[in-house]
């Protein structure tokens, strides 16, 4: 039986373990086999790598050991018998959100946010890993010409399109407020930039994030750690004609930055809310932030299968949208304990980190980001 | 001078009273003057009545006295001279949120959110008069054949609709909670079943308020006062095939009926946030209700000038909906302090009042309302 | 082997044969096997049946013998191995679009337009038949409260419904014109009564179909044999302060219908193109109707899977809508000849006809029709 | 009587005169008087200047004299008595449909289709001129950064804007055709580029007009004359997975290029109607072009208000969007003539020209525009 390298969550405490693994087949008919080229860690991974009450209660000690990841793009190397669409040699990238076909959300075109839906690294083996096994359904044929560090990150970058277009897509030539220093929501400032959003004003606290959100396109900066929310609400009325803006994007989820967004957005405007609350219930000023505002909020979780898949592929091969400043960090998937130090460490100093279970391709990811 | 008679909050406590006042003539030239044939009370003007805190902070003692009242039906008696639409004769309904052309909201389509929007009744003297004066801009030429009783409540009617049909009008064929015991809940109960709604689950608590919504069209009832949350949710959920509502309509503005809004929408949904929280921030279940669920929340105030008037206008003319259960009283301007007692009277023994200032119309009114 | 009863197209001509078959086993391993309860005759069926130069060309006649039908509410007999969602027992109707999961249309929502999608009856043995095969992915669970003649003129009536709704379902409240004589015309009159459209205007030419229309709920009709195009024209305007209708459905496919279409539609309105032109191209009034007039025109084809099965599922249940007036005629399957007499006369004395293997399933469909 | 010199149409016959006239006042009380920084040329204004059979059958001999122009930026320099929102000074550009308040379309959100709408320059005397007056309602706020050439140009800038994003301003990360060599086919690449339509094709026919489009951003691009319909649809298929583009952009008018957008649009995709057909009723391939393929057609005429404008002040103010390459020719406004002869010129060899009533504000735009 061939073996493969994996990383493993083994116990329920903090990190995981380097293991040999048998080469998964496909778990059903209509699930394929991939060969992992480049795959990237998530928030998620890295509470599940800390093992913190959210993991504990989500996926449980029972599931252990399990292989983490779920960010990836790879070759397929096996189809189940009953798979149509996707053939040995396709390069393809993952949805995570394995959607139920049952559930009515499915059937009405928002399989994302199912009831029986479950995740690719929380619900299965994941992708840490020289192969991993996935439904075909969920595979998305990449571009040849991306290269896989890029094909990896779509899936956050999806996260991020979703959140800028939020469900109706209309935000050409307008204002929008972007919160947050994590990777998603320097996606965001990319993809809002790259979708015409005129005026992007960002709010982060780290340096270097901050930075990289620059150089994605923003076009003002405040640094909430710097500032009071007073400061800058009026910040931003100062740039938007005294209205607000058109778009809000919370992407932090603690109440400060939740009050901003609330406080922020004109009249009539929208509000996307991404962030996950810290501790909710959570107190919104309910009557002045929607209420009397008129405003509407689109909660934002997933992507819109395929349709951000689509768009993001278009700009990426467009040339709209480069994504790879967000990149700060790559390894070998061997040194994916470095990778994980670098997204828990704070303050932050990174935003994305891509692993790469070969050395070479590691190499030639180095030298096309030039670092 | 030729006088009329209004009902004239004079002084900053409980109460009005009705006074001889000067008939007005176009404030400007682009105003009209309107004789009036029936008038309804609002909610609003409930607050004026008793000058609770709103009123004071909202209207202030210096704007007094003041003539009350902003849902109206009359006929136009005088045009200022650089009106362009309307002519002597014509018979109308009131928008009365008098919004600014220079608003950016108003630019954008969406007037009745409008920073310098002002409100018939509340920034300029109102409609329990004999006759009124308000912009031409914001009347709306009714269908000769709506009696005035109906004509007036068209107001609070359209209230009603833009928080049915929300932003995007997608609402056929689906299932809904509608929350609440007034006018403005059994208006929406009635335009609700007249556009579609599939399955109507209506939650109130005064029994007159609840007969009435089963004669507006609600399929399902749950009373409040009798039920928890868990309860109420396990019910929807039963009636909903273990999905929750597509469309709920929170239009109370309680802890508990924004908490079961929150709880019973389906992922995917939408929740009309009508309701004007008692207090504010409030908190709510941003993760489950929001995030996770991938919801849309559309803060819903005033009526989409004139689509909703347009709507309604049809719906009416074509038979398609009838409000008349909703209204439960009526009596003469005279006697407009009974129409108070009503309204402010708990457990709440009314639903809509309509007054008129002619005593005919009123017994016209009653005959038609067989009462 | 077990065999059943099908109507067979044997030869490129005219008719159909009876003949006895193997019952299918699913054709692939997430294929069902259906047990047909009842099933009805579309247009399509007829064309096939006559086998004009349309099925010569779609079909071709290498493909006979085919077994004819699409229509349809069963019962599940035997489930592929691959299937995930049904058992047998359950009670289904078919999405007769048999979508390919790797078109982009599919995976950008747009399901029943794709490049690879193929048809229940056109591309497939169909459901004229005791027993047929279909993949699980286009079953529909039907309520049990449904009738198997109603549950199987559902997909007609998703045409309907997708027709009247268009891609926005923005209708509420709005006038609109209905063209065409045929069940899926007087379908959308039901659906668009049920819905709220608020004045509905029937344009039909044969005295059966105009009647069942009124008791679908139109408002208004003009027979097309009678009136010409300007007395029609003159007729909405009448009807519609000037404007023209919010919304015109053309379903017809003539000329004439087209061009009543384009003009009757007010500025900034809707036109639905459902109808198949005779000859394509067809001449439109390019400028006048779509370019200076500002107005949208939504091609439908199919329906949308599966929001107007959601849609009209619950529109049946809750008691919105009625179709059965449109069923005129019911035959068992050995008298698929009759039916389909009944189809192809002309004048028109038939709208829908249902065939039900079962004879006793004949006589109660009988009896609750009131026929 | 102060006098001004103005482009006055005399004659119903090709050419237009020099001519001093009294200076405007408010032509009424809600009116304003513009001084004219510059103005732009227009096809409509090429109709009149010609007086073609559109001229004398839309204006009529009986109008003239008239001045002509409507694309503007200027400064307020006295307004009516009954205005509300603009000052004298402030620096303004028009929206030049007069959208009439009492039409059904303009209560409904679509001002920009009346029935009683008039347009500047052509139910009145235009911008040709040092002066001209115009209703308040339709000056736009230029932001003051914003040089006159480009604030001028605005009107047709916003007309590209509306065409590009349709109803629904769904285009962000889409493929898009745009037909055609005239100034708003080419700015309608520079706005499809801005908010990030990520593949762009271009047909046009003149080189200069070809060699801008690619300035403004297409990625590809054909030569109508040197191509046939076959060799553009293939090279269309080729470029976008063989599904064709999600929005094809008709700007032409031709049959030739309404063929090709109904016959390269993707299913479920959009056309975009704005070209005036040269004949109309003009024939379409209505069955695969609207019925089979499910798309929309959306007919485009003049702008949003102010929608667009709104988006492309943002868009410009943001450096998002350059459309200076667009503007080909500037002359004083002396020198008119020298501006119809560079627009009627053919082959082309023009794209915009832009007219400046004031020696030295055109000697500073040629320095901005390098020319």
């Amino acid at each position: 039986m061939e073996t493969m390298k994996a990383v493993v969550k083994v116990k329920p405490e903090l990190g995981a373990e380097m293991q040999d693994l048998p080469i998964p087949k496909p778990a059903r008919a209509d699930w394929v086999v991939v060969k992992v080229r480049a795959t990237s860690i998530c928030g998620t991974d890295v509470h599940i790598y800390k093992w913190d009450p959210w993991s504990e209660s989500r996926i449980g000690r029972k599931a252990l050991p399990q292989v983490l990841g779920h960010e990836v793009a790879g070759e397929v190397v096996e189809v189940g018998v009953h798979c149509t669409r996707l053939k040995v040699g396709d390069y393809i990238s993952a949805e995570t959100h394995i959607y139920d076909d049952g559930d009515l959300t499915t059937m009405l075109g928002s399989p994302h946010v199912g009831t029986h839906m479950r995740i690719v690294g929380v619900d299965y083996d994941g992708c840490f890993a020289e192969y991993f096994t996935l439904p075909e359904k969920v595979c998305w044929p990449n571009d040849p010409a991306i290269p896989p560090e890029v094909a990896s990150i779509q899936e956050p970058l999806g996260n991020a399109a979703y959140a800028v277009l939020g469900e109706d897509a209309d935000v050409a030539g307008k204002t929008m407020v972007i919160t947050g220093d994590g990777p998603i929501s320097l996606f965001a400032v990319g993809v809002a930039r790259a979708v015409g959003v005129a005026k992007i004003i960002h709010f982060g606290k780290y340096d270097l994030n901050m930075e990289i959100a620059r150089k994605m396109g923003c076009d003002l900066q405040m640094n909430t750690n710097e500032t009071t929310g007073k400061e800058r609400l009026e910040f931003v009325l100062d740039h938007t004609g005294g209205n607000g803006v058109d778009i809000a994007l919370e992407m932090v989820g603690s109440q400060n930055s939740v009050d901003d967004c609330f406080a922020m957005v004109r009249k009539a405007g929208r509000i996307t809310a991404f962030g996950i609350a810290a501790e909710s219930p959570l107190p919104v000023d309910y009557n002045n932030g929607i209420v009397f505002k008129g405003c509407q909020i689109h909660g934002i979780n997933g992507r819109k299968i395929f349709d951000t898949w689509y768009r993001n592929r278009n700009l990426l091969a467009g040339g709209r949208l480069d994504p790879t400043p967000v990149i700060t960090n790559v390894f070998t998937l061997a040194d994916f304990k470095a990778g994980f130090d670098k997204m828990i460490e704070r303050p932050r100093k990174s935003a994305k980190v891509v692993l790469f279970p070969d050395e070479k391709e590691c190499q030639a990811a180095l030298k096309r980001l030039g670092k």
